[in-house]
């Protein structure tokens, strides 16, 4: 039962692995679509997500299955429990890789970003598919130091996001408002993408030593 | 051991109910907060936040005590998993309210909005509130029908939404960059906040009906 029980649990890992892989390919194309205003990038992580959602359902389904036929107790039922909240995260961080991607498409052919941001937008893609990289890792190895790591890209994130506000809200902004709301709406979702990497890497800490980590 | 299951499950369907009660007022007290500039109310607000938080831990708390004591399978198990999910839109909704009450403090004294867009606002909040109360009601008497109706009142916020960019993009706009940003954010906060509870009523008619209603 218990060999049975650890089977499926690992099973259940590896569809939350390959979710974070395909998570963070579809934040690097949306990046990439943004940056370089490329509706093909963005037109096809439009259409790959929903593999991202299929993912999910599939390792719900298993975490059903698991919990149904092996009726878990305690500390393993509650990790089932986070596998299901990961998968749901995961699947979140999906959603806002395809609004970055449908903000490029909608704007095509102009670019939505104006030159005095893309460096910043660059830098958080870049962040955002180095948590993705993170989460996969700390998944894989269950490592809580890695898990606490990303807490610290997340940090960089968040002063990225602050930074872009300085720029819009200064006087040498001159773009606009349609600008400043598709950049702030922007922001926010590679700030939120952050946010739910971080929550996976805790929910693997609460896996392996039993306690949710505090912010 | 099934009545005693129906008790609990009873219990959970109460503490989310209780939960929808919090959000609705949360969010009726940050709108105000925002609409008539009051720190005192938007500090409430803030501080009742954490009531929120620990419902939801409860809940959740309950329905790893019903998971672990009665190990339901099928229907069952599913109901239970769904009340967990549900918890958490719910909490979700509660940090969105939140969010509008922190951006009415940051902004002090000062108002957050421009007098041009007020009235969406002041829409947008009664529509909310209005979507919680429809959550409660859901949870209360599992009417599938009255799930549905919430789909209507988030068509409305989406419309609202839509309507608020029209305004900022417009050549009208006088308040500048800043004001705009703040806009953009506060309505992506409505709207999301309407989301989750459209989420938590399918999760009710999924528990009544055992489908997931399509969007």
């Amino acid at each position: 039962m218990r060999e049975v029980y650890q089977e499926q649990l690992g099973k259940l890992a590896d569809e939350l692995a390959s979710m974070s892989t395909m998570v963070g390919t579809a934040m690097e194309r949306a990046t990439q679509a943004l940056l370089e205003t490329d509706l093909t990038l963005a037109e096809q992580v439009i259409e790959d997500d929903m593999q991202v959602d299929e993912a999910r359902s599939r390792a719900e389904e298993h975490a059903f299955g698991l919990l149904a036929l092996q009726a878990p107790v305690a500390g393993d039922l509650r990790t089932v429990i986070s596998t299901i909240h990961a998968a749901e995260d995961l699947e979140r961080m999906g959603d806002l890789a395809l609004h970055v991607a449908k903000t490029a498409r909608r704007r095509h052919p102009h670019p939505v970003l104006p030159p005095d941001v893309r460096e910043y937008f660059s830098e958080m893609g870049r962040i955002a598919v180095k948590l993705a990289g993170r989460v996969h890792e700390v998944i894989r190895t269950q490592d809580v130091e890695a898990a606490r790591g990303l807490e610290e890209d997340d940090d960089e994130m968040d002063d990225l996001h602050r930074h872009l506000f300085t720029v819009m809200m200064s006087p040498e902004w001159s773009h606009g408002v349609a600008a400043a709301v598709d950049v702030t709406l922007l922001g926010r979702f590679y700030e939120r993408f952050a946010d739910h990497a971080v929550a996976v890497a805790r929910r693997v800490v609460f896996i392996v030593t039993g306690k949710m980590p505090t912010s």
